[in-house]
């Protein structure tokens, strides 16, 4: 019998953090549900994490992941920024840890990679790839998209983990 | 009657996060409690995160603050140190966020500029101030002093706003 693993993959973001739930089993995968969590910029800082904070404790109670994985942060020279998407980052690790979940972190380009091929794919080729490996889904968001690459790049990688262990 | 207000103060690092705790009743201040919250180095990023959370949800349950200030997080030319201060500085504003506390955010110049008097103080005038001002204070660790100072700058910004708004 083949274990069917739920995974749940993040894209974080303080104002938006994409979510993507796939279950795979064997070789299958399929879509279960996407989308994005906000955070109200008009808000302070320390609310924006409690709505953040909030609506991923939502997604995790409603499609009850088995695992989670989120890409790891892009770090650039804007150090604000940095500090910003590190917040953010932080409500990705936390919530999933707080329910007991195990946490995979994968690079944008190790997700591109896993998912298209190449590691310096660009967005249109992600989502094209993501159409043909889950039909089903329907994402309106880029940042649904990325997370739902993120869930099917934890897939591709799990698997592999498995294949090695058992030689 | 004058109201009767306990603070808390955050210094957030992901190894120590340093807290203090003060009452301020009119121009009074007292000392009430300190101390460093740590994360296991040893760790995923997830689970030292689910630390600092479990370990300040543990302080706020025990001294019942009724605001808390952090101190802003200084950004530096190291991105990967700024990202991990970013993670979690998120833990030293979710947590009283989720208790329903305001939490106010002082830069650490003006931490010192309010309890020394200039913004350039070092650490070990910034404690002797604190020895002053809190003579029962009892901190042995650098991060729990920073902690208290950062409680003193709120105690007296607090202050502050409330004449000017009484004009």
């Amino acid at each position: 019998m083949t274990e069917r693993v739920r995974i749940l993959g993040l894209d974080p973001g303080l104002r938006n953090t994409g979510w993507g739930v796939i279950t795979v089993e064997g070789t299958k995968l399929s879509y279960v549900a996407c989308g994005v969590v906000t955070s109200d910029g008009d808000l302070d800082l320390a609310l924006r994490l409690k709505q953040l904070y909030d609506r991923l404790t939502d997604v995790i109670r409603t499609w009850t992941p088995d695992e989670v994985s989120v890409e790891e942060t892009f770090v650039n020279k804007d150090a604000q920024a940095t500090l910003k998407l590190g917040q953010a980052r932080a409500m990705s690790l936390l919530v999933p840890a707080l329910h007991g979940l195990p946490v995979a972190e994968y690079g944008a380009n190790q997700v591109k990679k896993t998912v298209v091929g190449v590691g310096h794919a660009d967005k249109n080729q992600v989502q094209a790839m993501i159409r043909i490996l889950l039909p089903k889904a329907d994402f309106k968001k880029a940042d649904a998209a990325d997370a739902l690459a993120i869930a099917i790049a934890h897939a591709h990688q799990r698997k592999a983990r498995a294949l090695a262990a058992s030689y």
